[in-house]
């Protein structure tokens, strides 16, 4: 724990903190890759931190998940295979099971992260892992990249932040690999970070996808457990231009596919991708952004 | 200071709070309405605080104050005559006089809020009080929309939370008021609060105002200094249907004001108005809302 006893917290970043009242640690643990716990919070439930980095809570899982997932998923008019680096919690799995998929492919590094999540956030992949259609590879989704000869529909990035073990994953190299992995038509997409805290970051994947695959955008979303709660996905198609489907489009393939949301809708897809002046200029890779709302940053 | 010394938080709510480092308190005081401070943040710069809660920092007050403002504005076709109650820091009255208008009158009712952002905020009202077409006074707000002959092209609330001297703003009594202080195809706008921390007031000013106004919609910003950052504002028509400019008309419109912004867009005024599935719900009137990431709340 960050804090005295009772409170989580993650190491304030330029003099700014939040905090999470705890109940209980109820799991803790060391992999050769980071250190792994779950929490009790007062607010939010249960949470999975890695590295003392709040990844994902009961209460607003789903937020995190159905815009990972569901904006690429229905942007994409068919997608039958999937693959997911990360998301070891099962969250991710879960909704991409949701849609009509044939394949599921789960390649996550942490074999200990699955293990807590399982165990102690049960409602969080509810039972993902056991379906027909899910094959999960404990490993290096990067090696795994450069090796297969699958070619998915879509590739989902479900990473902790561009430290650690998931630095390999926001490099050129990575990024040249999942397109080579994509079938014709596929989308590729990725958590990207908060263009509060992590501007510079979010700006270098922009950059970074932009330089190998031909359209990228970028889409927000609110995680209110996340630090600064305003949170980055980057979506990027191997062919051609990017272009949101009609708002009437994705009415249909949400009803066709029958999912219930808490936070997703067709209008939300569409609005997603309506950036903040100041987060257009990080995009576009303007160095001095006037109106950051953390102009140090 | 609600913590030990170097920093400020609110009080935690349910058990989450985020707290930002102070330098230096710049401002003590106490008027007949409430205490108030200046506090220069590591993270924000300058803050004003009411009652200890954070009101406006100079890093983000523009996030606010754009959406506020231009949302309403650039929604009239042509806003000649605005109100302003509350806001005393001078932010919303000097994005109102960025537009052609041919008055702003804005009744604060706490001069020493409007003193002590003079002297400590003055970036944030960046001589907006001395504009010949301002006209500030210090006064009851709900009193003075009892009173008024004036009609206003739009009307802007701007004020704290519904407790305490704001309270009175946050009524159905109130709403009648504004709505018959409007002139034909005028529009009310006001800040509402947050959708995860103080959903049943949002609520409740959604019902409130649906019962005076024909129509009404909630739109959303991210503001970083908020608790929760996700931040609702609502605004209501007192003639007909609040249909949304085309795109092409907002940029018209934005382009023929010449007006910089940091946050607004034409394309985030369009998508402010798509609410997450479970902000839809609550505005709706819903009495469970699934998927609440604060599900206690």
């Amino acid at each position: 724990m960050s804090d005295a006893g009772q409170w989580f917290a993650e190491p304030p970043i330029r003099g700014w903190q939040q905090r999470f009242q705890v109940r209980e640690r109820l799991f803790v643990g060391d992999s050769p890759y980071q250190h792994v716990e779950v929490l009790d919070t007062v607010p939010f439930g249960r949470m999975l931190t890695l590295d003392g980095a709040a990844q994902t809570t009961e209460a607003d899982e789903h937020v995190y998940h159905e815009m990972l997932v569901h904006v690429p998923l229905f942007q994409h008019p068919t997608p039958r295979r999937v693959l997911i680096i990360g998301g070891g919690d099962g969250g991710t799995l879960r909704r991409v099971l949701q849609h009509p998929v044939a394949l599921a492919v789960n390649v996550e590094i942490d074999e200990l992260v699955v293990r807590a999540a399982r165990e102690h956030l049960p409602g969080i992949s509810a039972g993902a892992f056991d379906d027909p259609r899910a094959q999960v590879i404990i490993g290096d989704g990067a090696h795994f990249l450069q090796e297969t000869e699958l070619r998915f529909d879509v590739i989902l990035v479900d990473s902790t932040d561009p430290v650690g073990a998931a630095k390999a994953l926001f490099s050129a190299d990575f990024f040249r690999s999942a397109r080579r992995a994509l079938a014709p038509g596929g989308l590729y997409a990725m958590q990207s970070g908060s263009p509060l805290l992590q501007s510079a970051e979010l700006a270098e994947v922009a950059r970074a996808l932009a330089s190998v695959f031909p359209s990228v955008r970028t889409y927000l979303a609110s995680i209110p457990a996340y630090p600064g709660v305003l949170w980055s996905f980057t979506l990027a198609a191997r062919d051609g231009a990017l272009e949101l489907p009609p708002q009437a489009e994705l009415e249909r393939r949400l009803a066709a596919s029958g999912i219930q949301t808490g936070y997703y809708t067709p209008e939300v897809h569409r609005a997603a991708f309506a950036l903040p002046a100041f987060v257009a200029a990080l995009v576009r890779g303007e160095p001095r952004v006037a109106g950051h709302p953390l102009p140090g940053r």
